[in-house]
């Protein structure tokens, strides 16, 4: 799990080391939803990624670099848009974790260095044509301050124009659903060091109407 | 949001104030979902909860009361229980996110009191007939040691028999619904004090075989 020769002078990885990763699952709200996933899961190029689906839902590990971070981004943002656009219903919702740290076994103990932010401001990933709204939460596990991490990561959702209103335990998300996965993952990235992960539930489609969706 | 007369010195409010809670969605994978999760939140009694749904999920706020917080346990097996009892496919998966503090917009400080856990052990759920397989991550962010404290509660999911194996971020939990989330509610609850959320993927009848359900 932990590969590369490191050359800090204590035994933790560093946050390199340790890597990041998602598990996304899908879920399109229709009788043939086996065809839907398969096909969404097989239309998308994984490389640079490791892909391992089981039957709750698929790991994505990914290196710490910016270009594979926003490449985790764009294969995330691609499965959802072909579930959407292949589902008779119309209506699909996806779970989507992330966590930087602490994949399988491995010790969570990093060095506390702070995995670089994607360099294409934000992310840079190409509108989906899709509308998602999200309920949102980040947790930062090692920080002294999780709550002023999460403020920061909700005042960016406000700047990137993504946030609609905090509601109990999440913050509500509405826009495109590339806008709302790179908020997801940028807010997530910058609520470091150390170990963080972050939850969402990406609902495309509900024929519920708040009213309140972009 | 915050109700009660305060006994302690300082303007905090306690554990006990700022309540506990859940979020829970519905995905039946079937045309006719909205009957299935409309039918399934109808069918069963919210008596001592706060229940509200909007088109993401389901808030069910409780107080902190060991028989309150059966009480959220017993509804949200109701309501998946029900759900998968009527999916014509039998594939129903449920999203559950579990807080203790830190509803809403009020502040996240509590005075560090741990909750009390449920007495009745372990919560005396009535075995559902169901079998479910989960995702489980609990997220103790107050803690100075939460690597620790998620040790404790996969080593209660071990004496519970709900306990498969760990995967990348989240712990595989297989079993009756009811052993399944009595595991995610007591194992959350322990892994106290102060600011403890925990998130579950609950899957029943994936048409995926891994030959290691139960």
């Amino acid at each position: 799990m932990v590969t590369g020769s490191r050359t800090h002078d204590d035994s933790r990885p560093t946050a390199t080391e340790l890597g990041v990763g998602a598990r996304l699952s899908l879920y399109p709200m229709t009788d043939d939803f086996v065809a839907v996933i398969l096909g969404a899961l097989a239309g998308v190029d994984e490389t640079g990624l490791q892909v391992v689906t089981d039957d709750v839902s698929t790991y994505i590990g990914a290196s710490t670099t910016p270009d594979t971070v926003t490449e985790m981004g764009r294969y995330i943002t691609a499965v959802v848009k072909g579930a959407a656009e292949t589902t008779s219903t119309g209506h699909v919702v996806a779970i989507l974790l992330l966590s930087r740290g602490c994949p399988g076994e491995v010790s969570c103990e990093s060095d506390g260095v702070p995995l670089p932010p994607p360099d294409s401001g934000p992310m840079g990933l190409q509108p989906a044509g899709v509308v998602a709204a999200a309920h949102w939460s980040v947790y930062p596990l090692d920080s002294s301050d999780h709550m002023g991490a999460i403020d920061q990561a909700v005042l960016q959702a406000q700047r990137q124009g993504t946030f609609t209103r905090g509601e109990h335990y999440v913050t509500r998300l509405d826009g495109d659903l590339s806008e709302v996965i790179t908020t997801i993952i940028t807010g997530w990235l910058g609520a470091g060091p150390g170990h963080v992960t972050s939850h969402a539930t990406i609902s495309v489609g509900s024929p519920t109407d708040t009213g309140e969706s972009v």
